[in-house]
């Protein structure tokens, strides 16, 4: 006998397309978002406006800013393999990894550690202080990093992390992980000696984390961002190449040197 | 000397992350949408509402529906190595070649062949159909199928194909190339002998090309909404896994026959 | 100024090809075997006859064992996308992490951090027993898994476990990583309290450290050998499809139960 | 009713490991060589002895050499990712396409369709230069190009190829394929005017098309000689990165010009 798979994404027959629970022709195209049925495809909920508009602008944060590792890596591959567009975006996205679009998820995961179970309706600014302080301190202590602290570039302060606060607190959203995230950047320095700036992807897996949405997946958002980013970069590369100029500056300032010869 | 490696996609600063000539912070983030952007980043230019509607009802009309190859490679993967979801992203998009979702790419692409250096400017019915049937005869002589024709469990009507021919009709973006695709669909059983559907996945193709989108990237946008749906399968393969029961499906009724032994 | 990139790998001018300080086309084609120069590669330094043979071994031994689902998820990419084989052996490949191809590695892994540092000449069984005794209580302590023990197919014995044993001994290379794996198979009951296989996944990290490649690196070498294991799917796949058939089981055996509807 | 799923690669039971209708542990480890079993599961035959050295001959000419576009997306890809080994073997087997390692396979393909159903034994050198001569005339007035004429570097000749070539008449396995791309090395002056090298990579897609593997899956092989590459440059990565001073020389010399501001 064959196992049966259920699923409640969706399913097609002669006539309809079913996704979610509706049909797609007559109750979603042109009446909801792209970044909406994003949020819906995975929280399992229709988002409210508030939270597609906080949610897109986490999407619009994380998109792209100019020529990272996984940018080159795409333009690279499209380089090599330009028939084949899926492979050029899949090498991109490969390196949503640990390093680099992991902080995202890592910081929403550490915040809603700290969270976990408790009640924190009401709390002020002290109070949040207060939990913050035995967070970092306990991190510290484990010899763990505090993920969402500090940025290569922006050494004083990430411009998405008040933008994101600000945007979440006009739709109501600013919760517990952000709220949190924020009393972190005011304590840390007590404990880690010296002040380090928010950052925008430790901001945006804190409002996805306010959000609702499951922290095991919040990479997945980072990399659906990255999407549209490597996209852009796979258009310009078609427009105006650089990537065999890339490599060209690799090969012409490579030595070689044999561990034997 | 180096090369110097120009792009207008983004650039960040100790205080501010350009993109697009925009402030991320200040003129993008909560200001634009996803779907929006994505758009702009690989058009180079800001769509309008109507476009940007346009092109969300084409990312929800692609995102997903239910069971594909492609999402059941994703919850495969996924399986096997969960720690990695940029890994079991990455192996759903892979499938986004010629078969499945290449037909969006193809037929912009034979639309735009047909209309190639045209003035297509107030033709009505009667004249499109007469463009329409000499490049379904074209196809056939050279014999090249005729993309977007046709699908295997849509059988009589796609029903995404009126859908986003009214959505593009109300926003005065029913352009050449869908107006040709809706010919393609009145003529060609004088040519092929028997009915076909207009696909989705093709009106999908004309509509984003009619957007004035680069054709050579249009399987770009399927796989930007693929993402989208292929995070959903795995967000859901978390709370409700079918992946190993598919493996033990495919392993209960497997045969070996060696071809020596 | 633009930094130099340092290789030990290999270089090209207009009449040698220099790998590994060798010449491609004089000192390697046709007098150095695949998986010696894939040793070579990797650890810097040409093995032996017999690291070669049991580095052979190893990688015969982890290539395939049939439908996996690995093999399924290159299968079903290859059905959606048979221009790009390259996709196809990617998706496969991006399967092997933590949870299948990833024992290898966490079994070296695990044995290199017990034997670290330690001067292992000439212990005998008695001696390693009380070595890998320790080592398992730590394990269950630490509340971590002993990587290498259990199969869910063969669960009296791995096949492939005393085959390379023996290979080993043969070529005088069972060496502390192997002997500790081997005590931890004789002791574990003692703390786990019912006796497991020693895998063959196990088994092949346990040989592989022993050879002196970098732990952190031993699923690479899982890889290889599953790529030719996943090459010979695809070209069965071409010769004797399976995976439309595979799609089509899913897709009848579908039950779709949306969250709302 | 479920389907069957037919494969002769292999199959377990809680005794035996089934691989090509040997057993794994006492029929293959120890007595294959990996070069061996990755030719006898593509082409479901054994190879002799002959047929194992030249086939390993082309995947030691194909595994790497130095930086390349692939080697350098994987090295970016682990720099994101370092947890992520298959995902940097991923990426950088991703750009095995058309442009790099495709021409392994368009060269035995082109090959194969001109000896398409001929008989060509015995033919001497003046009758394979009317055989080539009449492919290069017939591929010039398609508007096609020759594949596995002219390299970058190679500008005269590519030294893999002579020495493919001697390899392959040591063994007795210089076929028509070979012969024809020897032909077509000594013919195309007359009909392109100049004289350009006979490649490695065509060369090497000529030798395994007379070794009787499936043309449409050549560039596997020169995937899977790849992959033992790309893991000398992760290895090397380790000891030695270099991926993060190419993102920096990269990002220093950015030149941001954005469209519109």
């Amino acid at each position: 006998m064959t196992e049966q798979f259920r699923t409640a994404i969706g399913a097609s027959d002669a006539t309809r397309i079913r996704l979610l629970g509706q049909d797609v022709a007559t109750d979603l195209m042109g009446k909801v978002g792209f970044g909406e049925l994003a949020f819906w495809l995975v929280a399992g909920a229709r988002p409210t406006p508030g939270q597609t508009r906080v949610f897109e602008a986490v999407l619009v944060a994380l998109a792209d800013h100019g020529f990272t590792p996984t940018a080159i890596a795409a333009r690279l591959t499209y380089l090599s393999a330009p028939e084949s567009v899926q492979g050029a975006l899949a090498a991109g996205l490969l390196g949503g990894g640990s390093r680099f679009l992991g902080v995202t998820e890592d910081a929403g995961r550490f915040l809603a550690e700290v969270l976990d179970g408790g009640n924190w309706d009401g709390l002020d600014e002290a109070a949040w202080d207060k939990v913050a302080l035995r967070a970092v301190k306990g991190a510290r202590a484990a010899g763990r990093f505090v993920p969402g602290l500090g940025h290569p570039v922006h050494k004083e302060e990430d411009p998405r992390t008040p933008a994101l606060l600000a945007i979440a607190e006009e739709e109501g959203l600013r919760g517990p992980h952000l709220r949190l995230f924020e009393a972190i950047g005011r304590v840390h320095p007590q404990v880690l000696g010296r002040q380090l700036p928010l950052n925008g992807a430790g901001v945006c897996g804190a409002a996805l984390a306010d959000l609702g949405l499951p922290v095991d997946l919040l990479r997945g958002f980072a990399l659906l961002a990255r999407a549209a980013g490597l996209l852009g970069h796979l258009a310009e590369e078609r427009r105006d190449p650089i990537a065999m100029d890339i490599y060209r500056t690799v090969d012409r300032n490579t030595i070689y040197l044999p561990d034997q010869e």
